[in-house]
């Protein structure tokens, strides 16, 4: 019998070592890269295991485990959403997400992913912005300015080339911790006094807004021909940002749409109002953005294989950084039956330290 | 605003800490405890979220997902069942499990499960007889010696009071490990070279082989009358122990009848088959053991619940052992908003220190 050593450890990525991960790399590399992997799984859509979250809801928020799997590795990410939780300090969005072998069922990696998500969010949205925004956009305006707008300034920065950011949020604070966090970023940035000012001139727009509930961030005047929408915020049974008349003017594209008309923007429509699958865009078996005059819509909500795409993408950058410490979570006893004998056997180490 | 202290800290419970907590509280101690928690939450049955359980199948197993809620905490474990893994030294089934506040949705604990997990499945089976063995039994079959068979032993003597024990498994080396790993613990053990020979006399008749196919560990003329049977062993689609004919003569009891019908005992029946719930029993609306010659079965899978009260468990007894470690698992920024920010303060902390 061949035994692999340590088999009890699995490697955990803490907050402070994906911080450090993400300094070491650099955020924009970081997101440039992370877009990579998500495409490359795009590219790969159909060898997945695809099913809607598992969620608990509650008054207060939902919690939900997002699993899936390639047939190789399965990954799951822990998740929750409670939009209360700001007000004693806490973050609205936490998550935390592991990898696993599919042969032998052993986690092969345990991450936080609260900052990760964050990252891999941004990186999607840019990817979809790549094959749905016009050529050469390069004026972003980011409706909502609280923890994910930095990170789809970057991301964009990084894959489209943007450079000018139009920022708007209902509380100015927000726009001027934005705008103070980017200062040094290379953006051109113009704080607005409405969202109807951001808007002027921008090719791309971000809502990004977390308020729980059917908000109506954009109307149907603010939004020109040739735009492409970026709409984040609205994730969840409930929540969205967008009026429909929006909706109804736009081509739709979708991460997985058994998932998204149950959270996105959508929900607003019939259950066959027709969307395009981004996994078709990318692997180019439909068109993105056919000409300049052409409203396209990607109606973000998050789906686990980007969530598999980021947890591949920590893991292959992990041996290297050595940015992570092995926690001993596997049970492995000398002999795999004797899982009573390896607690005896520890008791009498005990005993014999005393 | 008040802020708790350490919000992004999540107490973790390794194997070594688990080992320890169990040691230090007693096997029979912790055993007889955990089964008074599932006792405790089977009598508030109602009052959980249930699900079966989100299972992604490969060729070589199986990784799943268990949730469960009360509404106030919410619980889950990841589990594998890969029978191969022993051919290198891996354990068959592996898992770990997060308990978390539904309130805010932050983890409260995460904890090894591969142990604890033999231990909930142990007191589940005491928890179960305590209603349907019959009075007075002293003596089990234990047929199948392998990792769960001790621990299956201490929960029967702890909670029913059994103190004889009659020892198969078709590998004599399992017996001889069981036999030798329980040997100060209070029983008297005979090793039996026959299934035949370890039900004789037994009142209690523990089947927990670790095969994944269809088996036929007892007939039924091996199953006398007033016998109780505990049916640990097939837990998963194409995985029994018992021939149909002891199906048909006994009263069933499960866990979760949606659950059992896929993967227990009465995948071999009609779906539409009489199967008593347990929680019934636990909570008095129904009758476990009426009389002396009934034969009873507990066709155990291990349901979310189970699990969830040995999360709480732990949990409880974490402040007065300290046998855990914090984990650095949530990310925590000063102001919620501000992620983005945190990973530019801790860039100007590295800057700082070099």
């Amino acid at each position: 019998m061949t035994r692999a050593p340590d088999l009890n450890l699995v490697p955990f990525v803490s907050v402070d070592h994906m911080m450090k991960l993400v300094l070491t790399i650099g955020t924009e590399r970081f997101l440039t890269e992370l877009s990579a992997y998500i495409e490359e799984d795009f590219q790969r859509w159909e060898s997945f295991d695809k099913t809607p979250r598992v969620a608990a809801h509650s008054l207060d928020g939902v919690i939900e485990l997002m699993p899936t799997s390639d047939g190789t590795l399965y990954g799951f990410k822990y998740v929750n959403g409670h939009p209360k939780n700001i007000q004693d300090g806490r973050q609205t969005v936490t998550a935390f997400g592991v990898l696993a072998d599919v042969a032998t069922g052993y986690p092969v990696l345990m991450t936080e992913m609260t900052i990760l998500t964050a990252l891999r969010t941004a990186a999607m949205s840019a990817l979809a912005a790549k094959y749905l925004a016009p050529k050469g956009a390069d004026t972003m305006a980011i409706i909502g300015n609280g923890a994910q707008s930095e990170f789809q300034a970057l991301a964009f920065k990084a894959i489209l080339g943007v450079t000018k950011l139009r920022l708007y949020d209902i509380d100015p604070v927000a726009t001027r911790k934005c705008a103070f966090n980017l200062r040094n970023a290379g953006f051109e940035i113009t704080a607005c006094q409405s969202k109807q000012e951001a808007v002027e001139g921008a090719q791309i727009v971000t809502t990004v807004t977390a308020d729980k509930q059917y908000a109506t961030i954009l109307t149907d005047n603010m939004i020109g021909s040739g735009i492409h929408i970026n709409a984040v915020g609205g994730d969840c049974p409930g929540k969205t940002e967008l009026h429909k008349d929006i909706l109804l003017r736009s081509d739709i594209f979708v991460e997985y749409p058994p998932q998204t008309r149950i959270e996105g923007e959508i929900q607003q429509l019939a259950a066959d109002h027709p969307v395009i699958e981004l996994w078709e865009v990318i692997t180019g078996r439909t068109q993105g953005r056919r000409d300049g005059q052409q409203i396209t819509l990607f109606d973000s909500v998050g789906f686990a294989i980007e969530d598999f795409s980021a947890l591949r993408y920590v893991r292959d950058r992990l041996k290297a950084t050595g940015l992570y410490q092995n926690l001993d979570l596997l049970a492995d006893p000398d002999e795999p039956r004797d899982l009573y004998g390896m607690l005896l056997r520890h008791e009498a180490t005990i005993q014999g330290a005393a």
